[in-house]
């Protein structure tokens, strides 16, 4: 990490403080009992603050831009505060997901739900994370004209992701595979919903709130009227499937010690972009082979031999894989996965700069309108990463 | 049911399929695969319509109350739809009650979590029920200018329920006795928390905003202004107080033909208002009976006794208890429960009527001001209530 980047995000966690300290004033000033305070304390450090962070920065980093300069201490209080309401989403969110989907860990520490004392008090433990989102808007933008406009955006980014992690789930349950489910539509559907609206529209889309852009303006140099809110979108959701596309293809194709993890997608029956471009393309030797290895779990002895190998090694080789998942990482190789995934990039690629190039950002220094920047930032971001 | 409530009820229920059939529809017009609209039906119906309905009926009984007419087609849409949002509400949390409860049926049904193509899914449908009354309060309420109270009155009430079961499940965890964490003010704050805001304070406040009863008004009759929405909630909290209390006595003395359960509080380790009350009282001999009593699950040849002997009756007598069971039932009775109990609720309900009575209406037909009538169908409906 860069000390630029390092100190960019040393700014925002000392936010997070702020924060917590609030949520836990008011629990106090309700009355409730020590060991609830230091519950729901530990609730919040143990799911907001470990990951990258992403989410929460991009919200500032998308202010700065739309700005064009850097935030008094005053603004970047509360630009900081909606970065955070976007990471507490996501911890309502990941605490539960890892719960259904019985993972083990998240972001390097046992999952939430499997610490000894918590089980299921976490279900309840993360709706207390999203709760927490509208006690500080309320506490932090009350006063402000667009304070219903974020209340209505984070609803019906849950609502989305919500309905994304429902088809996600009965498309692909951990224990039956049944490949007939899948089609590339419904992966799109899936990604959509469950990712690209929480992760990159609902960051851009507060911070153009904060900024005060309307929901439609006319520029100077044209006579017909924009509508920036979906400009965004239409740029963002595309990007945020380019994402995860991306993220399925390197669960595949990444090396361990770039992506920092073993794929596991093909053993956890996961409706990956992967298997369903296979599942496009495979003739009837090729999908019978996927029909009987995709989602099979490694067997015992594969295990074994598999926990041996990881203990004697840094992990800078790939996995030691089970038959199954060889036979099914076969199948992509023979479909030319690697190829197709390199044209998708290409093309999106392409495409996503001719949609951000389209933008009329008016005359310079012109405040509350779109600029190109906001969208090229999270595409050079992604564009061509291997981790 | 006499036939007014049952047309009252059926009458609430015919906005249920409205509010079905739209939320449907959103879901298609989002394009989701049929499977997701029918899991998301089943979701809807399996838990929201089939309780008993009072919390979200109290909504339109207190605008009826508020007006003092019947109301217009239109109005009653508007409020049945507030109404439906308090039963959703109840919904998400009791279906996610019950699986942190490990509980077996609700509403003479499996609990949701219980159903075998559920399971842990049932976090995520809750999530969608919650997600569902944001989605209405946008589609009916958009445009009325106490819209965005609706929404801080429903955020709000969601976090007040968290907290109460969050002091719930860490005060009294089934598998986990210890009589030391229990104490009259913690039956209180959970009581209050949990219960008592999501279950009286709701419904009315909502009532009121849709009446448009402001947050302070000065009467002709007086100089001093009145805020009605403390005043309803400086009522409504010590009432569904008073509910509680009532419910937890019922647990230990109701008859289980009148209440129609076998109340199960001392074998679940409930914070119940009995147990709460004994160990306030208790002498040294009789904590000691409660602490090693209480919580503690029937053996194995009392479990199939009273399995025997509840098929062969009709319910009409006591359920055959364990020796635990009984111990503590004994104490209660030492300590003098009952007459413990007659004492609070005669006093409580002096009280309540004391604060309702001091209630100004204004003049006769005067609007948007409070009316005491609305405070006492909630007291007659449960005072010396037997089930």
């Amino acid at each position: 990490m860069t000390t630029d980047k390092a100190a960019r995000r040393a700014k925002f966690e000392s936010v997070w403080s702020i924060i917590h300290d609030e949520l836990l004033a008011h629990f106090k000033a309700c009355g409730m009992p020590t060991e609830a305070q230091e519950w729901y304390s530990k609730n919040l450090q143990y799911n907001v603050p470990g990951g990258k962070l992403n989410r929460g920065m991009s919200v500032v980093d998308t202010v700065e831009i739309l700005k064009g300069r850097p935030l008094t201490d005053e603004e970047y209080l509360q630009v900081a505060v909606l970065g955070w309401g976007v990471e507490l989403l996501q911890a309502f969110f990941l605490v539960t997901d890892d719960l259904m989907d019985s993972s083990i860990t998240r972001r390097g520490q046992p999952c939430y739900y499997r610490v000894p004392e918590i089980g299921l008090v976490a279900v309840n433990d993360a709706f207390m994370l999203e709760g927490a989102i509208y006690h500080l808007l309320k506490l932090h933008f009350k006063k402000e004209p667009y304070y219903v406009d974020l209340l209505e955006l984070f609803h019906e980014t849950s609502y989305q992701t919500e309905i994304g992690q429902l088809i996600d789930l009965i498309t692909a349950p951990e224990d039956v595979v049944d490949l007939s489910r899948f089609s590339l539509q419904k992966h799109s559907m899936i990604v959509v919903y469950k990712t690209a609206f929480y992760s990159f529209y609902l960051p851009v889309a507060l911070a153009m709130l904060f900024c005060r852009i309307p929901t439609s303006y006319t520029l100077p140099s044209s006579t017909s009227p924009v509508a920036p809110y979906e400009v965004a979108k239409a740029i963002l959701v595309p990007l945020g499937e380019y994402f995860q596309v991306q993220d399925d293809f390197l669960d595949f194709a990444g090396l361990p010690a770039q992506i920092g993890k073993v794929g596991t997608d093909i053993v956890d029956n996961k409706c990956s972009w992967c298997i369903n471009t296979a599942l496009s393309l495979a003739g009837p030797e090729q999908r019978k082979t996927l029909d009987e290895n995709y989602g099979v779990k490694p067997t015992q002895e594969e295990r074994e031999i598999a926990k041996k190998m990881a203990e004697g090694k840094n992990g800078e080789e790939q996995g030691y894989l089970g038959e199954a998942e060889k036979r099914v990482k076969a199948v992509y190789e023979e479909i030319g996965l690697r190829k197709i995934y390199a044209e998708y990039e290409e093309n999106i690629y392409k495409e996503l700069m001719r949609l951000i190039d389209q933008i009329d950002e008016g005359s310079p220094g012109q405040e509350s309108v779109l600029k190109k920047d906001v969208f090229k930032s999270f595409l050079d971001k992604i564009h061509r990463r291997k981790k």
